[in-house]
C-alpha cells in the first residue's frame, strides 16, 4: 500500500476481542488520517507470542462483534489473517529485543516481546502504515515497539494512546472479561494503587523505595491477588531509578494475577506543573 | 522513498570495494529499473556481521574509486552511512534466522547473518526498495535473505545475479586483493574443482558422496589452502543432500582459507535438457 501526503494511512494493531480501548485508539486513528487518510485495523491472535502455558487457546475471538465495531468506528481495511497465512511451517527469521524485555513482563514471559517484535515488523510490511497507535496500557510493549522502529530504521511514526478505564477505574483489557466475579470487583484496586502511588510522590515523596514500598503493600492488600511485579522505572529505556525528580519520565508499572488472568497497569509520576 | 508503478527503485546494497561484479550487480539494476525507475547502492562496511577475529579493520574502503564506479555506471544514489548512524549504542533489537544460517559459512562465523539480516532489513526500511539485487556468488546469504523477506513478508523482490569472474575463473571478490600472489596463482582452482564437480554430475555421477569427495580431493591439492568446508545442498533450503536428481535445485558450496583470506564460490549441478 501507499498513501499521497496529507493522507497518511493509521494502522492499529489488536488481536481482537474489541473493547472501548480499542474503538478510543480506533478514534483516534481515524481523527489523525483525516477524511482522505485511511484506517487500518489488523486482528490476530498472534501464536508466537503466547507462551506455552499461556492464554493462547482460551483468549477470546469474538470476531463477528469485533468485525462491527470496526464498521461502526469507521475502519477502512480490517485484516485479519490466518495464522498459515502468517507464518510458514518452516518460519527461521525473527526479530528479538534485549535489553527493555528482559525484565517486567519479560520476566515471566520469556519469548513474548521477541514475538510482539516480530508480529508487529511482519504487520508493518504488510501494510506499510505512516503511523501506527498503541495503547499505553501495555506499556513495556510499547517502549520495545519504539525501540524497534528506532533500531531498525522503520519509517512508522508510533503513537501512544491513553488507558481506557471502566468506570470504576479498571484499565480496559480483554481478559477482564475472564475473572471471576470477585476478582472483577477486587481488580480496579489495582489502579486506585497506582493512583496513591502518583499522588504520594506529587505531594513530595521522592524516594523510590518508599514509593514502591506503598504500592506494593497496597497491591499485596487486594483480596485475591498476587502481585507479578511492582516498579517504577524510567519510562522510555525501562532501568529501575533510584531517584526520580520531575526531568526524568517515571512511571509505576504493575501486573498482577487474579488466579490464570493476569492483569497489567501503569501511571505516570508526574510533578504538578 | 516511493516510486510510480512501472518506474521501480532497484536497490544493490554492498560493503564497498566495488569491482566488476558490483559493476554487473549495478548494471542488472540499471536494465531492471529502466529508463523511469531509480538505482539505489549503499556502501557500508556493516560492523555486526564481522566477528571478533574477522577482517573488520582490515576490509577494504577505496570510497573515491567506488564513487566513481556508481557514478559511471548511472547509479542513482549513493547511500554511505556511518556507523553511528545506522547502530544506537544502546541498539537492543537485531533479527536472526534459525536454520539457513546454521551450517556452511554460518558454522565457522556464528552471529554473521543475524548481522546481515539485520543490516538488510535496515536498509530495506530506510531505501523502501521494489526490487534488491544480490549476488549468487555468497549464495547462504542469498537464501537467508530470500527466507528473511518470505517470512517477514517484506514487500521486496529478490533477484539473484550470477557470479561474475575474473578470466582464470577466481569469482571476483572484495578480499581477492587480500592474497599473496602464491594464493593469488592458486585460487582459480577453486572453481574448476567446482566446475570439474559438476561436469561429473553431468556426466551421470549421481552419488553425492562420490561427488563431495572428489571436490574435497580437488579442493585439498590446491597449493597453500585450506578447506573450510565443501558440500552439496538443497539450493533453497540448504539442506546436505543425500541423493540428487533433476527435480532438485542441487548446488556444490565451498569456502577456502589462503592464510587469513577466506574465499567462498558456488555452482549449480545440473542435468544436460
Amino acid at each position: 500500500m501507499a498513501s499521497l501526503q496529507n493522507a497518511p494511512l493509521v494502522f492499529v494493531p489488536t488481536m481482537g476481542a474489541l473493547h472501548e480501548g480499542h474503538a478510543s485508539l480506533i478514534r483516534r486513528a481515524r481523527r489523525v488520517a483525516g477524511i482522505d487518510g485511511s484506517v487500518v485495523v489488523s486482528i490476530f491472535v498472534n501464536p508466537t507470542q503466547f507462551g506455552p502455558r499461556e492464554d493462547f487457546s482460551r483468549y477470546p475471538r469474538p470476531f463477528a462483534r469485533d468485525r462491527t465495531l470496526c464498521l461502526r468506528e469507521g475502519v477502512d481495511l480490517l485484516f485479519h489473517p490466518k495464522a498459515e497465512a502468517m507464518y510458514s511451517t518452516d518460519a527461521s527469521v525473527t526479530l528479538s529485543e534485549r535489553t527493555l524485555s528482559l525484565g517486567l513482563c519479560g520476566a515471566s514471559r520469556p519469548g513474548h516481546f521477541d514475538g510482539v517484535c516480530t508480529v508487529v515488523c511482519m504487520l508493518f510490511q504488510i501494510i506499510n502504515p505512516e503511523i501506527a497507535i498503541f495503547g499505553e496500557k501495555d506499556w513495556q510493549q510499547l517502549a520495545v515497539i519504539r525501540r524497534m522502529v528506532r533500531d531498525l530504521k522503520m519509517p512508522v511514526k508510533i503513537i501512544g494512546h491513553p488507558t481506557v478505564r471502566e468506570e470504576d477505574g479498571l484499565a480496559m483489557s480483554s481478559r477482564n472479561s475472564l475473572l471471576e466475579p470477585e476478582a472483577r470487583r477486587a481488580a480496579p484496586r489495582i489502579y486506585h494503587a497506582l493512583l496513591a502511588t502518583a499522588m504520594e510522590y506529587e505531594s513530595g515523596e521522592h524516594s523510590v523505595a518508599k514509593l514502591r514500598r506503598r504500592l506494593l503493600h497496597d497491591l499485596a492488600s487486594i483480596p485475591g491477588a498476587s502481585v507479578d511485579y511492582a516498579e517504577i522505572v524510567h519510562g522510555e529505556t525501562l532501568q529501575s531509578l533510584k531517584k526520580i525528580n520531575g526531568s526524568i519520565p517515571a512511571r509505576a508499572l504493575v501486573a498482577v494475577r487474579f488466579g490464570p488472568v493476569r492483569l497489567i497497569d501503569n501511571i505516570a509520576l508526574v510533578l504538578p506543573s
